[in-house]
């Protein structure tokens, strides 16, 4: 007779972050070792909170209060964790190609986030900083400060040193815009500097800031960033990037702003590996079923930035952010463990929007909660820190939330 | 009768250094503002601790220790201050050009420290940091750092962007040498880089570190550095400093030293506004009398850096440093006082050696006190800390004392 060893099904996630963490987090506790294999891949050993990142480039926070060290929240004893970078993966093999090796799957999560999107824009991915991960936040934070620093040792007037601008007045850049306008006052004191001298300017193609957001909520949040002595520049497409500055179309006519602080925040995409490895996309985009598996295959689940489901009512995706990870994360935990299984009771994805606040700096917000209730000001700041400390406390528990929580809320 | 309106003796004090602040502080206690009038003109509306910078520079200790307020050290109802620019002198008309004005005086003391000395190393000037102000001190800092931060964000293996180069080993190099080393486990780990990575490199030209140092203290002093993971290079001088990095001649052979972070310190000489002005100078100095007043001119007095007094015994000058200038400003006031009251009792200056002591960051150091005695170690770097702030209580009292003093001799 014959002894049939049964392999384990080979679980690999790749990516940690918001969908790739909390993923990893909730399988680990609904299977055991000796019923699936799991892996975990990312570039680095911490996952980070991409919607904190604008603090950090700023220099309002630490980083080590955004990134979490993965073994602090998943079990090795469970998880195999490997710290490296994908290069892409081959869906029909069954195979990922990673930069120091290769791995075998017999069920895997795409979990890989995004990446800038500069739309062609001539000399954006040479001059323009972008807020995308740990390393190029603090990047940020430094490049500012070591400007300023020069200010007082160049000869001449640079004030080109001392300009910020934002290129874009979405999400992002509004939140950046907020944290830097607190953090000039305190440059200007460390450096030596005229505060009047320093310049944050914000650039937006679009009619208006933050599209999308309640006109009410937008007035609020522009003026509340031109009290703090943001400028706004609106309908302005940025037509380049150079080492001196930004070139900018207003009423026609281009127009320079000399700066060595551009810093890109107008567009992401998803990681574009996704559509290297040949998955069916849509604007790059991996468009799920609604049990979150890639439509060309049965044992593939995408969630996150990679992946794009339909607002059956406006007609349009659902935007890219961490809510709508987090949320995916439980039903593909779920459906991952079912398939591994050899079961087929998967559950259906359905986003719930839990509303959405804009940061303005640390001491002020605006947003949108419980469906249609406006919030301004401290009340939505801190509704906006019990946000990101609920998250926290999801994937870490307690212990967690008090390392890294968000508690300054009477400042 | 024609009734003679005497003008009060106009005294003008040329920066605000270790000689400057001091003769200036000692000068306001000893006369009454009804006899002269004294005016103090200098760049910053600070005072800053020359020998302090190794140490902002390294961004182990923050530059509003290092420097202090004008106004909380000198008397604005006795001086008048005036934060300028010094542009030239001119002894024979009594004047003296400003950036932005001009000053006519009736006695002058001259005190307007250093600059760096380049010795005509090209590219010096274009890419090596010096250690001589606050500005430039700050900015080291966060070249530094931003190199740091940059490491993790460049393509390759930029070893460039985290090595140091030291150039010069004498008491500055040394000084920062250790500042820098202390700080380099620091800036690892909130850059995330690897501490095997970094290198600190110390060239020097000459035959050994320290020149005029006891071998035993070169010795003690090469072995704790080299223990903190200093590399020396001596016997090599520097041909040449470009965009890229250091070439130096070892062994007959130039090479190349890749670095982004050059800090050339071994060299200073006299501020050359002093030889350019047409007083007569031995190496851009003025060969002071006795009573400290200019060879040439009977109502200057030089103090410190600008000033250059022989020791009859060595027959070589006295190096310019903080303890001579300091030394000096008691000689100055007093004479510059008796001159303006047109008395002739002028004292005359003598060098009297209270010893030298060089940190190896603040945890160490080395020196000579009390004629002979040789220190190493903690009772070197707290006796290093008491000189510090023996010269705080000199300059403004226990007050100024305890907020800038140096009371940390127990890490």
């Amino acid at each position: 007779m014959e002894v049939i060893k049964m392999k384990k099904p080979r679980i690999v996630i790749l990516g940690a972050g918001y969908g790739g963490i909390m993923t990893t987090v909730k399988l680990q506790k609904m299977v055991g070792t000796n019923e699936v294999d799991i892996t975990l891949v990312n570039k680095h050993d911490y996952h980070y909170q991409t919607t904190w990142l604008h603090e950090n480039s700023a220099g309002t926070i630490h980083q080590d209060q955004t990134r979490i060290p993965i073994k602090d929240v998943v079990d090795f004893n469970k998880v195999n964790f490997v710290q490296d970078t994908v290069v892409s993966i081959d869906p029909k093999a069954q195979k990922v190609q990673l930069e120091d090796g290769e791995l075998e799957y017999d069920y895997l999560v795409v979990a890989l986030g995004f990446e800038t999107a500069t739309f062609g824009i001539k000399g954006l991915e040479e001059h323009a900083f972008n807020i995308t991960n740990i390393n190029n936040a603090r990047l940020i934070r430094d490049h500012i400060e070591y400007n300023f620093a020069r200010f007082n040792n160049e000869p001449g007037d640079r004030e080109d040193l001392i300009t910020i601008v934002i290129g874009g007045a979405g999400f992002t850049g509004i939140e950046f815009a907020g944290e830097i306008a607190n953090r000039v006052p305190e440059l200007c004191k460390e450096y030596d500097v005229d505060r009047d001298k320093v310049r944050i300017i914000t650039v937006e193609a679009g009619p208006s800031a933050l599209p999308g957001f309640d006109p009410e909520l937008v007035e609020y949040a522009m003026n509340r960033l031109e009290a703090k002595g943001v400028e706004f520049m609106v309908g302005t497409p940025i037509k380049e990037a150079t080492v001196d500055g930004v070139v900018v179309e207003r009423d026609g006519q281009e127009e320079e702003i000399k700066t060595k602080n551009f810093i890109w925040a107008a567009g992401v995409k998803a990681n574009s590996i996704v559509e290297q490895s040949g998955f069916e996309v849509n604007r790059g985009k991996v468009e799920v079923r609604d049990d979150l598996r890639a439509p060309d295959y049965d044992n593939v689940i995408v969630v996150g930035d990679c992946s794009l489901i339909m607002n059956e009512e406006t007609g349009r995706p659902y935007p890219p952010t961490a809510q709508n990870a987090i949320q995916q994360s439980a039903v593909a935990a779920h459906n991952i463990k079912e398939l591994a299984r050899g079961g087929n009771d998967l559950q259906t994805y359905e986003f719930n929007n839990m509303g959405t606040v804009a940061s303005l700096g640390h001491d002020d917000a605006m947003g949108v909660v419980f469906g249609d209730k406006k919030l301004f000001g401290w009340s939505a700041s801190v509704m906006k820190k019990v946000i990101d400390n609920r998250y926290l406390l999801k994937l870490g528990g307690i212990g967690l939330l008090l390392k890294k929580g968000k508690f300054n809320i009477f400042h």
